[in-house]
C-alpha cells in the first residue's frame, strides 16, 4: 500500500469525508489519493479560509483535515490552525514538503527562503500543534502518522504532518490499518481514586444548600460532551452555560437557566448564580471575552471544577480523575428522574434577552423580497412596509431570530456584534453556535459555515435524509469582508447556506472600543447582492435579500419558503441565501459596550 | 513626545508616505497618530493582503510598513512576511499588543491561545525576521525601535516590532529624532582591502577575452542597485539578466542582451553565455524558479561573485569587501563611453521571445470594447472580429505586450502562466516588475499592486506630475481568487491599475506539473466583469473587459483612451480597469512545460 493511501484511510477510519485546503506543487500527487479513500476534496479558495473550513467541518464531525503546500501554503493558514488550538478543536495539517532527498541536499528551492532550511516553517508551527512530524522514512512512516493522529483526537488540537513528495507512493505495511485509533483514557486512574473523588464530591453537592452547575467550552469537547449532557439532565440542578459554553446544553431543560456572562447576564440569573453556594464548573475556560476566573469574580462560593483529567476541589484539593468518568458516576447517584425538555412556547418567563424590545408581528405582504439570481438581473425590494416600520437594531434581531432558528441548526457567527448579539438569541435544541469566543478572529465564520455545511450534509447523508441541518452563517459587513471569496466555494460545491451580513458600514465592535468616528474603522461598502451572478451561481440556486425594517425581517423570516429546512432535500437542494441586514452603525447589542469597556487591554 | 508618534516619525523620516494594514483592538489607539504625522492609514480588506501591499510597497519606495493585531492579525499576514524576507524585501511589521501589566499578569485574553503565553507569536515571527522586538519599557523604546528600523534597512528583510497598548503614549525624549537613521556599511572594510580586490578582479576582467556579466535578483536591492546600473552601462560589457534580475538594467541599452535562464534561454543568448570565459554574477540568488547554481550549471567557466559584502573570485579565494563600493571603482575604470541606449525599434533583432508568433496588426473597429460601469448596468462586448481572428495563447500574448508597456511601469505579475509568461515580454526604460520568483506565492500580484499603486502615486506627486506610472497587474483567474478582495481597495483609494486576469479554468500551472484534468485543478469560474458593481466603484472610474481573441486585444492595446499614462493626470485620474484575457486551459508560455519538468521536487 502507498503510504498516502495509508494516511487517508486512517482519516476516513475517523468518520472524516471531506478534505479541505488547496492544492500546491508539493502536494498535487497525494491529492491523487484522496478520492479512491473514499474522501472529497473541497478545494478553498485560500487556505486561511480552508482552514478555517476544517475547523467548522471538525466542530461537527470531531475531526478535521486541511492540507497546504510548504512554506506559502501552510503560512497562510496559520490564522485558522491557532484558532483550532485555542478553541481546542483537532484538525489534521498535512504540509506538502519537496522530496527527501531535495531537503537532504538543502537545494534552494521556491517556495522556502532560499538558505536551504525546509525545518523551518514547521517551527512555526509547533507553537500551535499539539504534534508535529515531518515524515523522513517509509520503516516509521505510518507508526508516526498513526501518533500523531492519536495525538491530535488526544488533545482535541490541531497536529502537523509534513509528507515528502518521494513518499506519497512509499509501500507500507498496511496491516496497522486492521486495528483502529483509540485515544485512550490515562491507565492511571484506578477504581480507588475515582470512588474516593466520588465520596468528596457528593458529600459536598448532598450538603450544599443550593449548588448550580455552570457549562463552559471545554465541557462540548468530544470527550466530555456526553457526559456532561447527561450529568445535567440526570441531576437536575439548575444548570446555566457560558458564552463559551452556549450549545452544549438543550436550552429547553427544565433546568436550563440561561447563560451566565458575569456581570453582564440578565439580572435574575446573576442573583441565581450569586446566591448558589456551590458551583460545579465544567469544563472551565477563563477568558476576557467568556467569564474570566471565578475565583475572583465569585470569591465567596465555593467551587469544583471538573477538568478533562483533574477535579478541583475547593480546599485546592486536587484530584487526578476523569472528568467524563466522574459525571457518570455522578448521574447515576443523582438521577432525580425529574428532568426533561419543555417546548419554548410553554416557557414564556425564561428570555434570555435582556433587551425592552419585544417582538412585532406584522402582516406578510405581497412585496415581492426575494430577489432571485437569473443571468445578470437582479430585482430589488422596495416594500412598501420599509418607511411605515421600524428599522432593525441589533438587541430586536438577535432576539427575533430565536423563534425562527429550527432544532439541530449550526450557527456560525463571527466576533462583533453578530457574535455577542446572537449570544441572547435562545437555540433550540440541538443547535450548535460555531463561533471563536476566545481567539476571535474575523472572518472566521464564513469559512466554518462551508465545512460546517459540508459535515452537516454528511450527517444527513448518514441519517439517509430523516435528520435536516440548515447551516447559518452570521457576520458583519467588516469581517465578511476578510474571507468573503468563499462564498464561491459554498456556490462551487452547492451549500445552501443561509448568511445574514450585518450592514452597518465597518467596524462596530471596534468604534466601541476605540476611534468612534475614525476613518480606520470605516470600510469599502459593498453590495453583496452580486456576489452570487459574480460566483455564476446557476440560475435559482442562490437569493440575496436587503433587509432594512423589523417588518421586512418579520415577513422574510416568517416565509417558510425562505428558510424551512423541511422544504429542501436532495431532489430540491436549498439555495445559497445571502440576507443583508442594514442596521446603523453606532447600534450594538445591550450588553457589549460594558463587555468591551470591562475588557482590560 | 508620545512614542507612537516616535515610530511614526521614524518611519516617515524613511519616506513611507502610507500604512498598510488591517485595525484590531490593540492597535486602535496607535493608528490615531498615523495621519497627524504625515502618513497615510490605507485600510487593507484582510492581513495578508496587507503584507503583499507593503512589499510591493517598500519595492518601490524602499521600505514598507504592515500593521497588524497580536495573534489572529499578525498570524494572517505571515505568509507576505515570509515572501519579503525570501525576496529581500524591507518590511517594518508594527503589531499591536495588550498592555505591559496584561502580558505580566498573563491573563487569559481573547487573540491568544488562553494560556497566558504573549510571547509565542512572536517567536512564529522570529524565523522570517531579521530583527524583533516587543517593547516593554518607555525608557528603551526609542533605542529599541531605531535599532529595529535599522536592522531592517541593513538587511532588506522584515522586522518585527511589538507595540503593548500601554506604550502608546509613553512620553518619551525626542531628541534621537534630530539625527536622522543612517544604514551604515560594515567598517572593517579598509581602503587597502578594496584596493587588493580591485587589483585581483581587474587582472582577471583584462585578461578574458570574453566577460560577460550576468544580474541576477540582489542586484537590484536599495543598496546595490545605483552601482550595478553603473557598472553595466559604464563597463559596456555584455550583460544578460537571470529572471530574477530583470527590471533591474534597461533592456534597450546596446549591451543588453536578454534573458539568461538556464537551459530554457533563447538558443542564442544560451550560447552567447556558455561560450563566454569569464562571468561576473552580481547579486547571485540561485533558486530552482530562477538560475540554480552557475558553478553546476556552467561548470567550465570562471565566475567572479559580487555580494553585499562579499565577493567571491575563481579560485575560491572569497574577500570582505562591499559589492557596491567595488563596481564603482571599476566603472571608473572600466568606462568605454560606449554604452548607452537604443529606441526598442532600432533593435529589431534583439527578439526576447522565443516563439514562433508574429505580431499581427489588425485595425481597430468600431466596436464598444468598453463596458462602462455605471450602476448595475454592463455591456458586454460582441464584437465581430471574435469569431475571425485567432484565439489568445500565452506566448503570443506576453509577446504583444512588450509594444504596449510604457516607460516606468510597474508590472506585478502573479506565479504561473502570469509571472513565466511576462518573463518574456520586453521592458521598456524604467519598468519593474513586482515578482516572487522564489517564494511563489500565488494572490501575491493583487495585494502587491495596491501597495505599488500607492507609491507611484507618491512618486508622481514628488515628481509634480512629471513622471506618470502606471501599475499592471498580472494574474491568474486562480491566482486572484486567493486575494481577489483586495480589488475593494483598490476602488476604495481610487487606484487606477490596469489588471489582467487570464481566464484558462483553473491553476494551469499546477496542470503542466501533476493532475493535468484532475479535479483539484480546477476552480468554480467567476464573473470579473461584475467586481467593480459589487465593490461599489463610482461610475465612470472602473471599466471591465473580456477578450478572447488576438485582434480584440489589439484592438484594446491600440486604443490610448485605453491605458496610457499620459492621458490621466490628478483631475483626470485613471480608472480601474480590469481585463479578462480568456486562453485556453493547457496553453502555456513556451518554456514553463521545460522549467516545470526540469525543477526536482
Amino acid at each position: 500500500m502507498h503510504l498516502a493511501e495509508y494516511l487517508f484511510r486512517r482519516i476516513h477510519e475517523l468518520g472524516v469525508r471531506s478534505i479541505f485546503g488547496v492544492p500546491g506543487d508539493f502536494n498535487l500527487t497525494s491529492l491523487d489519493y484522496i478520492a479512491p479513500c473514499g474522501l472529497n476534496w473541497v478545494g478553498n479558495v485560500n487556505e486561511l479560509n480552508g482552514g478555517y473550513a476544517a475547523d467548522g467541518y471538525a466542530r461537527i464531525r470531531g475531526i478535521g483535515v486541511v492540507m497546504t503546500t510548504l512554506g506559502v501554503g501552510e503560512l497562510s493558514a496559520l490564522n485558522a490552525l491557532a484558532g483550532s488550538c485555542a478553541e481546542h478543536v483537532p484538525v489534521i495539517h498535512i504540509v506538502g514538503y519537496p522530496s527527501t532527498s531535495v531537503q537532504e541536499k538543502r537545494l534552494s528551492m521556491h517556495h522556502t527562503l532560499g538558505n536551504g532550511d525546509f525545518g523551518l516553517f514547521a517551527k512555526m508551527s509547533t507553537e500551535i500543534s499539539s504534534a508535529l512530524v515531518i515524515l523522513k522514512d517509509k520503516l516509521d512512516a505510518t507508526k508516526l502518522i498513526d501518533e500523531t493522529i492519536l495525538e491530535c483526537c488526544r488533545s482535541s488540537k490541531p497536529v502537523y504532518i509534513g509528507l515528502p513528495t518521494d513518499l506519497v507512493k512509499a509501500e507500507v505495511d498496511p496491516s496497522p490499518l486492521e486495528y483502529p485509533l483509540r485515544p485512550e483514557e490515562p491507565s492511571r486512574i484506578t477504581t480507588k481514586d475515582e470512588e474516593h473523588a466520588e465520596d468528596l464530591i457528593l458529600g459536598r453537592i448532598l450538603t450544599a444548600q443550593n449548588p448550580v452547575i455552570i457549562v463552559d467550552g471545554l465541557a462540548g469537547k468530544s470527550y466530555n460532551l456526553s457526559a456532561t449532557t447527561q450529568f445535567v439532565q440526570r441531576s437536575g440542578l439548575p444548570c446555566f452555560v457560558t458564552p463559551m459554553g452556549k450549545g452544549i446544553i438543550d436550552e429547553n431543560l427544565v433546568n436550563f437557566h440561561g447563560l451566565y456572562a458575569g456581570k453582564y447576564s440578565e439580572p435574575t440569573i446573576f442573583e441565581q448564580v450569586q446566591s448558589s453556594d456551590l458551583i460545579l464548573v465544567l469544563g472551565p475556560r477563563p477568558a476576557d471575552f467568556n467569564v474570566t476566573e471565578l475565583k475572583h469574580e465569585l470569591p465567596h462560593i465555593e467551587r469544583i471544577e471538573f477538568e478533562h483529567y483533574r477535579i478541583q476541589m475547593p480546599s485546592q484539593e486536587t484530584m487526578e480523575v476523569g472528568m467524563s468518568g466522574m459525571l457518570e458516576r455522578l448521574s447515576n447517584i443523582l438521577d432525580k428522574g425529574q428532568s426533561g425538555s419543555v417546548s419554548a412556547a410553554s416557557t414564556p418567563s425564561r428570555q434570555l434577552s435582556g433587551t425592552p424590545d419585544v417582538y412585532e408581528t406584522i402582516s406578510s405582504t405581497s412585496s415581492p423580497l426575494r430577489q432571485t439570481v437569473n443571468g445578470d438581473e437582479f430585482k430589488e425590494f422596495e416594500g412598501s412596509l420599509a418607511d411605515e416600520s421600524q428599522p432593525l437594531t441589533q438587541s430586536w434581531t438577535w432576539q427575533r431570530l430565536s423563534s425562527w432558528l429550527e432544532e439541530d441548526d449550526i450557527v456560525a457567527a463571527d466576533v462583533g456584534t453578530a457574535l455577542f448579539g446572537s449570544l441572547w438569541t435562545r437555540y433550540p435544541r440541538g443547535a450548535l453556535p460555531i463561533v471563536q469566543i476566545l481567539w476571535s478572529s474575523i472572518g472566521y465564520a464564513v469559512g466554518a459555515a462551508v465545512g460546517a455545511a459540508l459535515a452537516a450534509r454528511e450527517d444527513e447523508k448518514q441519517s439517509q435524509g430523516t435528520r435536516r441541518r440548515r447551516t447559518i452563517c452570521l457576520t458583519g459587513d467588516g469581517s465578511f469582508q476578510l474571507t468573503a471569496q468563499e462564498v464561491s466555494t459554498m456556490v462551487r460545491r452547492k451549500l445552501g447556506i443561509i448568511m445574514f451580513i450585518v450592514c452597518n458600514e465597518g467596524y462596530t465592535i471596534e468604534r466601541l472600543i476605540h476611534g468612534r468616528d475614525a476613518d480606520y474603522n470605516e470600510i469599502q461598502s459593498w453590495d453583496h447582492r452580486l456576489l452570487p451572478a459574480l460566483f455564476k451561481a446557476a440560475p435559482n440556486t442562490a437569493h440575496t435579500y436587503s433587509v432594512r425594517t423589523r417588518a421586512e425581517l418579520d415577513v422574510l423570516l416568517d416565509d417558510p419558503s425562505f428558510g424551512s429546512a423541511a422544504l429542501f432535500d436532495e431532489n430540491n437542494p436549498a439555495p445559497l441565501r445571502i440576507v443583508e441586514l442594514h442596521m446603523d452603525k453606532y447600534d450594538a447589542p445591550d450588553s457589549l459596550q460594558g463587555m468591551v469597556d470591562a475588557a482590560v487591554r
